[in-house]
């Protein structure tokens, strides 16, 4: 059966997908290689693609190719890439061309500041720069909200997690603020009466880099389609094909660079798993932020800090750091859980972590909704550390509001996506466990089969073939529940 | 005055310089970092953006733009970048954008296959995707011929070397041969009755990778705008705002590493200092390949094998690897400055290396004017290292006509530029020399500004101001002499 229509839209996102291979090493390299100067260079060639890829986008040619495929020929598979080039047409034609090159410029330009702006805790100088980042991504949210007759920031959201509003959110998040402080307060009195002892640093570079080298080869990364390196914000990018992963490191602590490196090797498997076949085709892209993270966190919290894996890195940490008391199984898995209100978002522990999120989120939907100013962040933000987490962070904002790059890169609407990721993680991992019920002996003998093999299939190998309410009653025979995450949590910190 | 055709040319060009901006830095990480898996994805995306480069280059407007320039009112520095603009121009509208894309994969695919056929000595893999190459650079170089009225190997060069051609290279060529070969054998009679230490090894990678970035810093590379990494052939990448240099290590040798990055860093200090006012149209480029050469070579060469610069990394070389006997400046100059003829072109010391550069010219002549077959390659190369520097390489593919990735890469009429580059660069020197004439006290003791100053202010300010031949004469009051070049050898191996 011929489908012209069809055919043409496959080839221009064949075209997309080769330049956008190009947009992602730059990118990738600016974060990790790139030397300071050569940013203006960078950004002005990058807002050039960025150009380029929005006029492919929003070639006029396309929304009659997009009418067109309704009266061909097509199979499910077709069917589905379809809905997927629409969605991405869709978001890139409500923009004007105008918007997208001057949010690339002026995220680019927020960004590469930020690097030394925070360690200098330089919020006045942020402000300067991400007044402009707010002021376009409001503009963004308007034309995104005009389009789609959602709120402006469900408008944003929509990009990482399509289907998701803030209603649910707010129920799902309200859910979480009627136990989960609660719950806290149980752990933390609970572990006021057990000994633990604290590894002693320092600790390499050098060893904390070969010891996720080999956290990363225990977990499947295929080191001939994909690197670690180094850069100021972890991240996962480069292409399915050649995936990216980057880390810090500080010498003080080895916990922050390694769980780091296992999160984004979750990531970076997603990525170097989908279907070969579909790449290039929007259906073969992961489903979404939200499915993304659940891969991270399931890497990182359902597999990374398990006692059994605990019990896999322990001689190999006494191996790269030297022997310590602390190194011995059980005590490093009480030392790794131990729960504590902190500073920072990417090292905070898995019980408080979403109170950070609940935060973010209702800073950056207030942004966008423009009921909150730029200038307003640092007292909203020391309010909200104070109410939720207890903790002091007047006048710290390179360990407060300016900790994460998210909103000076221009990216609101993400936030959600993790805590929403660390409750599909725990709804992945009872279905792995009701079809595997030895998997901590399994995984304590050094076999992550039985888990990787549920998400290649389930997951990995499914791009986005489905809706991600359809992807997740298929995996696990039902939508998103919760509970799931609250009993993991509970299992995990109250052996209950 | 108004001048929209001119402006709409500089407006083209500068869209290819940002674009030309993410091609260089994935051509770089390609060949620098890219793991294996990585590669058809990468040839795919850049394959693209060549069309896309293509595409511009082509589009019919720029024949119209052009010639209406000629009666618009420009001042000489538009009518020199128009000059150049056409060059550029020229070149892209005598291929077929087919023919364009079809090179990129095949060069990026046998470059690719080389890395790994190399050191297997897989001479019979290598020919099965160089034949694809050469086919296509013979197809290019006919269309080239057509347009130019030029010999199809001498249409290839003018590339790289506006303005020289087959005849002048023979000429050139023709006298050295005439005058090497007797000096090679006189300093060769010297140098048998002398004394010389051999440093002794190993010299760890990481030792050899600190003491290049501390030569670097001697001879003036901008971190802040630059890196040095690793590659399988070293070269210079990126752009003048990032620029991007490679080297490789043997642990029982660290004079490839360390003279290899010295070379790499006057192609690196050429392409920081070109005009930053100038950056993005044709006008601001590098001259040409030799006046590359001439740059990498001024400081591989004239700076770094000279006496008082060896006096400078001895004792550095002492602390980096330990001291040994062989440090002693004097000995070190004596044994660094060894003749000896051998396999591989860019371990050759200076006087016999140009010998490689005949035989490789020569060679590729033919390959290209269709006189010889890609299958005669290894019987021609060995009869020529046999001929011309008593070296027998038969069955040594690796070290032998498989040890430059150049042909795989499709980069024919290159390597005449390398030995122009040192006859330009013992010109330099000459004319420093005439300018300071205690140049050698002077560097001695650390200072290599003179002639950092008279190459910025002579060469890497003047980009492409000039014609090659005018650039010459106004540096140093005439055209290209290779009796300097005579001079300089004679006067470092015979003391003359």
């Amino acid at each position: 059966m011929s489908h012209p229509a069809y055919d043409e839209l496959a080839a221009t996102w064949q075209r997309l997908h080769h330049f956008g291979h190009l947009q992602s090493i730059a990118s990738w390299d600016r974060m990790a290689l790139m030397p300071a100067s050569g940013n203006t260079a960078r950004a002005n060639a990058m807002a050039e693609m960025d150009g380029l890829l929005h006029g492919i986008r929003t070639n006029p040619q396309l929304a009659l190719a997009l009418e067109r495929t309704d009266n061909e020929s097509l199979d499910d598979f077709q069917r589905a890439n379809v809905r997927e080039i629409r969605r991405d047409w869709r978001t890139a034609n409500a923009l004007p061309a105008k918007l997208v090159q001057a949010q690339s410029m002026a995220n680019s330009r927020c960004e590469h500041a930020w690097r030394t702006q925070r360690p200098a805790n330089d919020w006045k100088g942020f402000l300067e720069n991400f007044r402009e980042v707010l002021k376009l991504s409001r503009e963004q949210a308007k034309f995104l909200a005009d389009r789609t007759g959602l709120s402006p920031h469900d408008a944003l959201m929509d990009n990482y997690e399509p289907g998701m509003t803030g209603a649910t959110v707010d129920k799902l998040f309200g859910d979480l603020q009627t136990w989960l402080p609660d719950l806290v307060r149980q752990v933390r009195n609970k572990q006021a009466g057990e000994t633990v002892q604290s590894p002693v640093g320092p600790f390499p570079r050098g060893a904390q880099y070969a010891i996720g080298l080999e956290a990363m080869k225990l977990l499947g990364f295929d080191f001939d389609a994909g690197r670690l390196d180094e850069s100021a914000h972890p991240f996962c990018g480069g292409v399915p094909e050649d995936t990216r992963l980057t880390t810090r490191y500080r010498e003080d602590s080895f916990v922050g660079s390694l769980w780091g490196t296992i999160h984004e090797t979750g990531h970076g498997r997603y990525e170097q798993s989908l279907p070969r076949d579909w790449l290039g085709q929007p259906v073969g892209w992961a489903r979404s932020a939200g499915i993304h993270e659940s891969q991270s966190l399931s890497f990182e919290m359902q597999i990374g800090l398990s006692r059994p894996f605990v019990g896999l890195l322990a001689p190999r940490l006494a191996a790269h750091f030297g022997n310590q008391p602390a190194f011995e199984p059980d005590n490093l898995f009480l030392w790794l859980t131990r729960v504590q209100p902190s500073f920072i978002r990417v090292e905070a522990d898995e019980l408080t972590y979403p109170l950070h999120i609940i935060l973010r989120y209702r800073i950056e939907r207030d942004l966008i909704e423009g009921r909150v100013e730029a200038k307003d962040i640092p007292v909203l933000w020391d309010e909200a550390m104070a109410k939720l987490l207890d903790v002091d962070t007047r006048g710290n904002f390179s360990n407060g509001c300016m900790q994460d790059v998210h909103w000076g890169e221009g990216l609101f609407g993400y936030f959600p996506s993790y805590t929403l990721g660390a409750m599909y993680a725990a709804q992945w991992f009872a279905a792995i466990r009701a079809a595997t019920p030895d998997l901590d002996a399994r995984m304590a003998a050094g076999d992550l089969a039985p888990a990787f093999d549920w998400l290649r299939a389930n997951i990995w190998q499914q791009g986005s073939r489905w809706t991600t309410a359809e992807l997740v009653t298929r995996a696990t025979g039902g939508p998103l529940d919760a509970g799931h995450y609250r009993r993991h949590l509970e299992t995990r910190y109250l052996g209950a």
